[in-house]
Protein backbone atom coordinates (compact mmCIF):
# COMPACT_ATOMS: atom_id res chain seq x y z
CA UNK A 1 0.00 0.00 0.00
CA UNK A 2 1.11 3.34 -0.94
CA UNK A 3 1.19 5.77 2.02
CA UNK A 4 3.48 8.48 0.86
CA UNK A 5 3.78 10.39 -2.67
CA UNK A 6 6.66 12.26 -2.95
CA UNK A 7 7.34 14.41 -5.78
CA UNK A 8 10.18 16.33 -7.41
CA UNK A 9 9.93 20.14 -8.07
CA UNK A 10 11.75 21.10 -11.30
CA UNK A 11 10.24 20.13 -14.42
CA UNK A 12 7.72 18.20 -12.73
CA UNK A 13 5.77 20.45 -10.53
CA UNK A 14 6.98 23.76 -12.66
CA UNK A 15 8.83 24.46 -15.56
CA UNK A 16 12.88 25.19 -15.16
CA UNK A 17 14.72 23.36 -17.86
CA UNK A 18 13.71 25.77 -20.77
CA UNK A 19 15.05 28.58 -19.19
CA UNK A 20 18.26 26.91 -18.58
CA UNK A 21 18.35 26.35 -22.18
CA UNK A 22 17.40 30.01 -23.38
CA UNK A 23 19.88 31.30 -21.09
CA UNK A 24 22.29 29.27 -22.61
CA UNK A 25 21.35 30.02 -26.29
CA UNK A 26 21.29 34.20 -25.02
CA UNK A 27 24.80 33.63 -24.00
CA UNK A 28 25.89 31.10 -27.51
CA UNK A 29 24.54 34.50 -29.52
CA UNK A 30 26.15 37.07 -26.96
CA UNK A 31 29.52 35.53 -27.82
CA UNK A 32 29.02 34.08 -31.15
CA UNK A 33 31.57 36.46 -32.75
CA UNK A 34 34.54 35.03 -30.86
CA UNK A 35 32.91 30.93 -30.39
CA UNK A 36 31.15 28.55 -31.57
CA UNK A 37 27.99 27.60 -30.02
CA UNK A 38 28.41 23.83 -30.80
CA UNK A 39 31.85 24.36 -28.94
CA UNK A 40 30.28 26.42 -25.94
CA UNK A 41 27.79 23.82 -25.61
CA UNK A 42 29.98 20.94 -25.26
CA UNK A 43 32.56 22.34 -23.21
CA UNK A 44 29.73 23.84 -20.85
CA UNK A 45 28.55 20.35 -20.77
CA UNK A 46 32.44 19.02 -19.24
CA UNK A 47 32.70 21.99 -17.50
CA UNK A 48 29.30 21.60 -15.14
CA UNK A 49 30.50 17.65 -15.37
CA UNK A 50 34.07 18.95 -13.79
CA UNK A 51 32.37 21.09 -11.11
CA UNK A 52 29.65 19.21 -9.78
CA UNK A 53 31.07 17.93 -7.08
CA UNK A 54 31.65 21.04 -5.73
CA UNK A 55 28.80 23.28 -7.10
CA UNK A 56 26.13 20.55 -6.54
CA UNK A 57 22.95 21.89 -8.79
CA UNK A 58 21.67 24.91 -9.61
CA UNK A 59 21.35 28.30 -11.16
CA UNK A 60 24.77 29.87 -9.09
CA UNK A 61 27.10 27.28 -10.11
CA UNK A 62 25.17 27.14 -13.84
CA UNK A 63 26.31 31.14 -13.62
CA UNK A 64 29.83 30.21 -12.72
CA UNK A 65 30.64 27.56 -15.14
CA UNK A 66 28.98 29.30 -17.51
CA UNK A 67 31.52 32.18 -16.64
CA UNK A 68 34.20 29.63 -16.61
CA UNK A 69 33.84 28.37 -19.96
CA UNK A 70 32.91 31.58 -22.07
CA UNK A 71 36.59 32.78 -20.54
CA UNK A 72 38.22 29.27 -21.98
CA UNK A 73 36.49 28.60 -25.57
CA UNK A 74 36.84 32.58 -26.49
CA UNK A 75 40.99 32.09 -25.26
CA UNK A 76 39.90 34.80 -23.16
CA UNK A 77 38.74 37.49 -25.96
CA UNK A 78 35.69 37.35 -23.83
CA UNK A 79 34.75 41.01 -22.68
CA UNK A 80 34.27 42.34 -19.34
CA UNK A 81 31.48 43.72 -20.05
CA UNK A 82 30.10 40.28 -21.84
CA UNK A 83 31.00 38.93 -18.44
CA UNK A 84 28.52 41.50 -16.80
CA UNK A 85 25.57 40.12 -18.90
CA UNK A 86 26.10 36.48 -18.47
CA UNK A 87 25.94 37.26 -14.23
CA UNK A 88 22.63 39.96 -14.94
CA UNK A 89 21.33 36.69 -16.51
CA UNK A 90 21.91 34.17 -14.09
CA UNK A 91 20.40 36.92 -11.61
CA UNK A 92 17.35 37.08 -13.87
CA UNK A 93 17.14 33.09 -13.84
CA UNK A 94 16.88 32.63 -10.26
CA UNK A 95 14.09 35.53 -10.09
CA UNK A 96 12.18 33.87 -12.74
CA UNK A 97 8.51 33.71 -11.77
CA UNK A 98 7.63 29.71 -10.73
CA UNK A 99 5.30 28.55 -13.43
CA UNK A 100 3.34 25.34 -12.70
CA UNK A 101 2.67 22.98 -15.09
CA UNK A 102 -0.41 21.90 -17.11
CA UNK A 103 -2.63 19.79 -14.16
CA UNK A 104 0.64 20.12 -11.47
CA UNK A 105 -2.21 22.08 -8.90
CA UNK A 106 -5.34 20.38 -9.49
CA UNK A 107 -3.36 16.77 -9.20
CA UNK A 108 -1.38 17.51 -5.91
CA UNK A 109 -4.71 19.02 -4.53
CA UNK A 110 -6.55 15.62 -5.53
CA UNK A 111 -3.49 13.49 -4.11
CA UNK A 112 -3.57 15.57 -1.31
CA UNK A 113 -6.80 14.60 -0.04
CA UNK A 114 -5.70 10.61 -0.08
CA UNK A 115 -1.81 10.75 0.88
CA UNK A 116 0.58 11.79 2.61
CA UNK A 117 2.45 14.01 -0.04
CA UNK A 118 6.23 15.51 0.23
CA UNK A 119 8.42 17.59 -2.34
CA UNK A 120 11.99 16.17 -2.84
CA UNK A 121 14.01 18.74 -5.31
CA UNK A 122 17.59 19.30 -5.17
CA UNK A 123 19.49 23.09 -6.15
CA UNK A 124 20.38 25.75 -4.95
CA UNK A 125 18.75 25.39 -0.96
CA UNK A 126 17.50 29.75 -1.52
CA UNK A 127 16.05 29.54 -4.66
CA UNK A 128 14.44 25.85 -4.31
CA UNK A 129 12.66 27.61 -1.04
CA UNK A 130 11.91 30.43 -3.31
CA UNK A 131 10.16 28.84 -5.36
CA UNK A 132 8.00 25.91 -3.55
CA UNK A 133 7.10 29.08 -1.66
CA UNK A 134 5.95 30.72 -4.64
CA UNK A 135 4.62 27.91 -6.13
CA UNK A 136 1.12 28.18 -4.12
CA UNK A 137 1.19 24.52 -3.42
CA UNK A 138 3.39 24.02 -0.26
CA UNK A 139 0.57 24.36 2.12
CA UNK A 140 -0.43 20.36 0.22
CA UNK A 141 3.28 19.12 1.02
CA UNK A 142 3.47 17.72 4.84
CA UNK A 143 6.96 18.01 4.47
CA UNK A 144 9.82 19.75 1.91
CA UNK A 145 13.21 18.03 1.29
CA UNK A 146 15.32 20.48 -0.36
CA UNK A 147 18.34 17.78 -0.73
CA UNK A 148 21.92 18.19 -2.29
CA UNK A 149 21.40 14.83 -4.12
CA UNK A 150 18.93 12.59 -5.19
CA UNK A 151 20.52 9.38 -4.52
CA UNK A 152 19.42 6.04 -2.19
CA UNK A 153 21.01 6.91 0.94
CA UNK A 154 19.11 10.59 0.64
CA UNK A 155 15.69 8.56 -0.62
CA UNK A 156 16.68 6.64 2.48
CA UNK A 157 16.98 9.02 5.05
CA UNK A 158 13.74 10.69 3.55
CA UNK A 159 11.73 7.67 4.36
CA UNK A 160 13.04 7.64 7.64
CA UNK A 161 11.79 11.03 8.65
CA UNK A 162 8.32 10.31 7.40
CA UNK A 163 8.74 6.71 9.67
CA UNK A 164 7.82 4.56 6.59
CA UNK A 165 9.07 1.85 4.46
CA UNK A 166 10.81 2.31 0.60
CA UNK A 167 8.30 -0.05 -0.31
CA UNK A 168 5.54 2.65 0.96
CA UNK A 169 6.61 4.91 -1.06
CA UNK A 170 5.83 5.93 -4.80
CA UNK A 171 8.60 8.97 -6.36
CA UNK A 172 7.39 10.81 -9.25
CA UNK A 173 9.46 12.90 -10.75
CA UNK A 174 11.34 13.81 -15.15
CA UNK A 175 14.63 12.11 -14.10
CA UNK A 176 15.21 8.67 -14.24
CA UNK A 177 18.46 9.28 -13.07
CA UNK A 178 17.63 11.16 -10.39
CA UNK A 179 13.78 10.06 -9.36
CA UNK A 180 13.22 6.50 -10.87
CA UNK A 181 16.55 4.61 -10.44
CA UNK A 182 17.62 5.34 -6.75
CA UNK A 183 13.99 4.68 -5.75
CA UNK A 184 13.44 1.76 -7.43
CA UNK A 185 16.78 0.68 -5.84
CA UNK A 186 15.85 0.89 -2.34
CA UNK A 187 12.13 -0.98 -3.29
CA UNK A 188 9.94 2.10 -3.46
CA UNK A 189 7.53 2.74 -6.51
CA UNK A 190 9.05 5.47 -9.40
CA UNK A 191 6.32 6.99 -11.86
CA UNK A 192 8.46 8.70 -14.87
CA UNK A 193 6.71 11.53 -16.46
CA UNK A 194 9.01 12.49 -18.81
CA UNK A 195 9.25 16.32 -19.68
CA UNK A 196 10.22 17.63 -22.74
CA UNK A 197 13.57 18.48 -22.48
CA UNK A 198 16.02 17.04 -20.10
CA UNK A 199 19.44 18.62 -19.08
CA UNK A 200 22.99 16.19 -20.23
CA UNK A 201 23.94 15.81 -17.02
CA UNK A 202 20.50 13.76 -16.01
CA UNK A 203 20.31 11.76 -18.98
CA UNK A 204 20.36 7.36 -18.14
CA UNK A 205 18.96 4.51 -19.16
CA UNK A 206 16.10 2.28 -17.50
CA UNK A 207 16.45 -0.99 -18.01
CA UNK A 208 13.28 -2.41 -17.72
CA UNK A 209 13.54 -6.35 -17.11
CA UNK A 210 15.79 -6.24 -13.61
CA UNK A 211 13.86 -6.14 -10.62
CA UNK A 212 11.24 -3.85 -9.77
CA UNK A 213 10.32 -3.31 -13.61
CA UNK A 214 6.63 -3.93 -11.48
CA UNK A 215 7.40 -0.88 -9.00
CA UNK A 216 7.67 1.43 -12.41
CA UNK A 217 6.02 3.24 -14.78
CA UNK A 218 5.97 5.77 -16.72
CA UNK A 219 3.49 7.97 -17.36
CA UNK A 220 2.40 11.12 -20.51
CA UNK A 221 1.15 13.72 -18.04
CA UNK A 222 1.09 13.82 -13.94
CA UNK A 223 -3.39 14.03 -14.75
CA UNK A 224 -3.03 10.09 -14.96
CA UNK A 225 -1.18 10.14 -11.41
CA UNK A 226 -4.53 9.63 -9.48
CA UNK A 227 -5.53 6.94 -12.12
CA UNK A 228 -1.97 5.37 -11.85
CA UNK A 229 -2.37 5.40 -8.05
CA UNK A 230 -5.71 4.21 -7.43
CA UNK A 231 -5.25 1.14 -10.00
CA UNK A 232 -1.90 0.33 -7.68
CA UNK A 233 -3.73 0.30 -4.77
CA UNK A 234 -6.16 -2.50 -6.28
CA UNK A 235 -3.49 -4.53 -6.92
CA UNK B 1 15.26 22.15 31.59
CA UNK B 2 17.06 22.40 28.47
CA UNK B 3 16.40 19.33 26.31
CA UNK B 4 18.65 20.21 23.02
CA UNK B 5 21.64 22.11 21.91
CA UNK B 6 21.78 23.19 18.83
CA UNK B 7 25.14 24.41 17.40
CA UNK B 8 25.91 26.27 14.44
CA UNK B 9 28.90 25.08 12.00
CA UNK B 10 30.89 27.94 10.56
CA UNK B 11 32.92 29.67 12.94
CA UNK B 12 31.42 27.85 15.62
CA UNK B 13 33.01 24.34 15.17
CA UNK B 14 35.04 25.13 12.15
CA UNK B 15 36.86 27.66 10.82
CA UNK B 16 35.22 29.39 7.62
CA UNK B 17 35.79 33.20 7.51
CA UNK B 18 38.99 33.38 7.61
CA UNK B 19 39.07 31.80 4.36
CA UNK B 20 36.78 34.39 2.87
CA UNK B 21 38.97 37.26 3.84
CA UNK B 22 41.91 35.66 2.75
CA UNK B 23 40.39 35.35 -0.61
CA UNK B 24 39.35 38.59 -0.89
CA UNK B 25 42.48 40.05 -0.04
CA UNK B 26 44.29 38.11 -2.65
CA UNK B 27 41.04 39.77 -5.33
CA UNK B 28 42.29 42.78 -3.84
CA UNK B 29 45.83 42.51 -4.21
CA UNK B 30 45.08 40.82 -8.33
CA UNK B 31 42.99 43.41 -9.23
CA UNK B 32 45.55 46.67 -7.26
CA UNK B 33 46.99 48.28 -9.98
CA UNK B 34 42.82 48.83 -10.87
CA UNK B 35 41.34 49.24 -8.23
CA UNK B 36 41.28 50.89 -4.49
CA UNK B 37 41.23 47.96 -1.91
CA UNK B 38 38.97 49.68 0.40
CA UNK B 39 36.42 50.57 -2.51
CA UNK B 40 36.24 46.85 -3.21
CA UNK B 41 35.52 45.83 -0.02
CA UNK B 42 33.01 48.28 0.71
CA UNK B 43 31.55 47.73 -3.17
CA UNK B 44 31.73 43.87 -2.48
CA UNK B 45 29.92 44.79 1.01
CA UNK B 46 27.19 46.53 -1.20
CA UNK B 47 26.71 43.81 -3.65
CA UNK B 48 26.56 40.76 -1.56
CA UNK B 49 23.67 43.03 0.45
CA UNK B 50 22.00 43.63 -2.72
CA UNK B 51 22.24 39.68 -3.88
CA UNK B 52 21.41 38.24 -0.87
CA UNK B 53 17.88 37.84 -1.36
CA UNK B 54 18.79 35.76 -4.82
CA UNK B 55 21.96 33.98 -4.05
CA UNK B 56 21.79 33.53 -0.14
CA UNK B 57 24.88 32.58 1.50
CA UNK B 58 27.79 30.63 0.79
CA UNK B 59 30.97 30.47 -1.52
CA UNK B 60 28.89 30.47 -5.01
CA UNK B 61 27.22 33.63 -4.28
CA UNK B 62 30.20 35.06 -2.67
CA UNK B 63 32.16 34.31 -6.43
CA UNK B 64 29.49 35.48 -8.15
CA UNK B 65 29.59 39.17 -6.34
CA UNK B 66 33.20 39.46 -6.24
CA UNK B 67 33.44 38.84 -9.93
CA UNK B 68 30.54 41.25 -10.65
CA UNK B 69 32.39 43.82 -8.02
CA UNK B 70 35.63 43.54 -9.61
CA UNK B 71 34.03 44.43 -13.55
CA UNK B 72 31.85 47.04 -11.60
CA UNK B 73 34.88 48.49 -9.51
CA UNK B 74 37.44 48.51 -12.51
CA UNK B 75 34.87 49.75 -15.10
CA UNK B 76 35.32 46.75 -17.37
CA UNK B 77 39.30 46.77 -17.10
CA UNK B 78 39.56 43.87 -15.26
CA UNK B 79 40.87 41.06 -17.31
CA UNK B 80 39.51 37.94 -18.30
CA UNK B 81 42.40 35.89 -17.08
CA UNK B 82 41.71 37.69 -14.03
CA UNK B 83 38.41 36.51 -13.65
CA UNK B 84 39.24 32.98 -14.31
CA UNK B 85 41.56 33.31 -11.41
CA UNK B 86 38.96 34.31 -9.63
CA UNK B 87 36.67 31.69 -10.58
CA UNK B 88 39.49 28.99 -9.46
CA UNK B 89 39.86 30.78 -5.47
CA UNK B 90 36.54 30.21 -5.39
CA UNK B 91 36.44 26.61 -6.22
CA UNK B 92 39.68 26.86 -3.57
CA UNK B 93 37.51 27.64 -1.06
CA UNK B 94 34.71 25.12 -2.22
CA UNK B 95 37.38 22.44 -1.48
CA UNK B 96 39.18 23.51 1.41
CA UNK B 97 39.73 21.32 3.92
CA UNK B 98 37.08 21.70 7.42
CA UNK B 99 39.82 22.84 10.56
CA UNK B 100 37.64 22.15 13.55
CA UNK B 101 37.89 25.36 16.24
CA UNK B 102 39.41 24.16 19.51
CA UNK B 103 38.15 22.80 21.79
CA UNK B 104 34.96 21.41 19.84
CA UNK B 105 35.32 17.52 18.83
CA UNK B 106 35.70 17.62 22.67
CA UNK B 107 33.15 19.91 23.48
CA UNK B 108 30.45 17.87 21.10
CA UNK B 109 31.61 15.03 22.61
CA UNK B 110 30.97 15.74 26.19
CA UNK B 111 27.55 17.46 25.17
CA UNK B 112 26.39 14.55 23.47
CA UNK B 113 26.64 12.04 26.74
CA UNK B 114 23.96 14.74 28.35
CA UNK B 115 21.72 16.28 25.50
CA UNK B 116 20.06 15.85 22.32
CA UNK B 117 22.33 17.76 19.90
CA UNK B 118 21.75 19.16 16.52
CA UNK B 119 24.34 21.62 14.19
CA UNK B 120 22.04 24.20 12.37
CA UNK B 121 23.46 26.34 9.70
CA UNK B 122 23.23 27.99 6.38
CA UNK B 123 24.66 28.64 3.33
CA UNK B 124 25.42 26.30 0.18
CA UNK B 125 23.43 23.39 0.82
CA UNK B 126 26.34 20.89 -0.90
CA UNK B 127 29.22 22.61 0.62
CA UNK B 128 27.76 22.83 3.77
CA UNK B 129 26.77 18.88 3.96
CA UNK B 130 30.53 18.35 2.85
CA UNK B 131 32.07 20.18 5.20
CA UNK B 132 29.85 18.13 7.84
CA UNK B 133 30.46 15.22 6.62
CA UNK B 134 34.29 15.55 6.81
CA UNK B 135 34.09 17.34 10.25
CA UNK B 136 34.17 14.16 12.10
CA UNK B 137 31.59 15.16 14.22
CA UNK B 138 28.60 14.30 12.08
CA UNK B 139 27.78 11.14 14.17
CA UNK B 140 27.26 13.30 17.43
CA UNK B 141 24.50 14.96 16.38
CA UNK B 142 20.90 13.49 16.07
CA UNK B 143 19.96 15.95 13.02
CA UNK B 144 21.82 18.16 10.70
CA UNK B 145 19.54 21.30 9.27
CA UNK B 146 20.70 23.11 6.23
CA UNK B 147 19.15 25.98 6.55
CA UNK B 148 18.47 29.20 3.46
CA UNK B 149 17.92 31.87 6.97
CA UNK B 150 18.06 31.60 10.37
CA UNK B 151 15.01 33.35 11.38
CA UNK B 152 12.40 32.76 14.08
CA UNK B 153 10.17 30.65 11.91
CA UNK B 154 13.05 28.58 11.14
CA UNK B 155 14.14 28.10 14.31
CA UNK B 156 10.82 27.22 15.47
CA UNK B 157 10.28 24.52 12.64
CA UNK B 158 13.41 23.31 13.83
CA UNK B 159 12.31 22.82 17.61
CA UNK B 160 9.06 21.56 15.70
CA UNK B 161 10.62 18.61 13.82
CA UNK B 162 12.33 18.04 17.01
CA UNK B 163 9.54 17.60 19.23
CA UNK B 164 10.56 20.48 21.69
CA UNK B 165 9.64 23.99 22.87
CA UNK B 166 11.65 26.67 22.08
CA UNK B 167 12.68 27.34 25.40
CA UNK B 168 13.54 23.91 26.43
CA UNK B 169 16.59 24.83 23.49
CA UNK B 170 19.87 26.40 23.87
CA UNK B 171 21.18 27.96 20.46
CA UNK B 172 25.34 28.12 20.20
CA UNK B 173 26.64 30.14 17.45
CA UNK B 174 28.89 33.16 16.72
CA UNK B 175 26.16 35.57 15.28
CA UNK B 176 24.51 37.57 17.33
CA UNK B 177 22.53 38.31 14.15
CA UNK B 178 21.72 34.82 13.55
CA UNK B 179 22.45 32.69 16.20
CA UNK B 180 21.65 34.61 19.51
CA UNK B 181 18.66 37.04 18.57
CA UNK B 182 16.38 34.69 16.96
CA UNK B 183 16.07 32.15 19.61
CA UNK B 184 15.97 34.40 22.45
CA UNK B 185 12.93 36.26 20.38
CA UNK B 186 11.55 32.02 20.37
CA UNK B 187 11.91 31.70 24.02
CA UNK B 188 14.98 29.91 23.75
CA UNK B 189 18.40 30.21 25.29
CA UNK B 190 21.34 32.04 23.40
CA UNK B 191 24.95 31.37 23.97
CA UNK B 192 27.37 33.54 22.11
CA UNK B 193 31.06 32.60 21.47
CA UNK B 194 32.72 35.33 19.47
CA UNK B 195 35.06 34.37 16.52
CA UNK B 196 38.00 36.26 15.69
CA UNK B 197 36.43 38.09 12.73
CA UNK B 198 32.49 38.52 11.22
CA UNK B 199 31.57 39.16 8.84
CA UNK B 200 29.80 42.64 7.50
CA UNK B 201 26.51 41.13 6.87
CA UNK B 202 26.63 39.59 10.54
CA UNK B 203 26.92 42.20 12.44
CA UNK B 204 24.40 43.29 14.72
CA UNK B 205 23.38 44.67 18.08
CA UNK B 206 22.44 42.58 21.33
CA UNK B 207 20.35 45.02 23.80
CA UNK B 208 20.80 43.27 26.97
CA UNK B 209 17.68 45.00 29.55
CA UNK B 210 15.14 43.43 26.88
CA UNK B 211 13.50 40.23 27.74
CA UNK B 212 15.49 37.39 26.90
CA UNK B 213 18.07 38.67 29.22
CA UNK B 214 18.28 35.70 31.40
CA UNK B 215 18.63 33.39 28.84
CA UNK B 216 21.64 34.88 27.57
CA UNK B 217 25.09 34.59 28.10
CA UNK B 218 28.57 34.93 26.35
CA UNK B 219 31.34 32.48 26.21
CA UNK B 220 34.92 32.95 25.44
CA UNK B 221 35.42 29.44 24.47
CA UNK B 222 32.75 26.71 23.33
CA UNK B 223 34.67 24.72 25.97
CA UNK B 224 32.93 26.88 28.90
CA UNK B 225 29.75 24.98 27.14
CA UNK B 226 29.11 22.59 29.46
CA UNK B 227 30.03 24.34 32.84
CA UNK B 228 27.31 26.96 31.75
CA UNK B 229 25.00 24.05 30.61
CA UNK B 230 25.35 22.51 34.31
CA UNK B 231 24.72 25.57 35.79
CA UNK B 232 21.68 26.63 33.74
CA UNK B 233 20.44 23.09 35.35
CA UNK B 234 20.71 23.98 38.46
CA UNK B 235 19.05 27.71 38.54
Amino acid sequence: VIEVVALDGDDTLWHSEPHFVVTQERVAELLSADVDPDTLERELEATERRNLALYGYGVKGFTLSLIETAISVSDGRVSSEQIATVLRWGRELLAQPVELLDGAEETVRRLSEEHRLVLITKGDLFHQETKVASSGLADRFEHVAIVAEKDPPTYARVADQLGVAPSAMVMVGNSVRSDVLPVLELGGYAVHVPYAVTWALEHAELTLDGPGADRYVQLGSIRELPGYLAELSRR
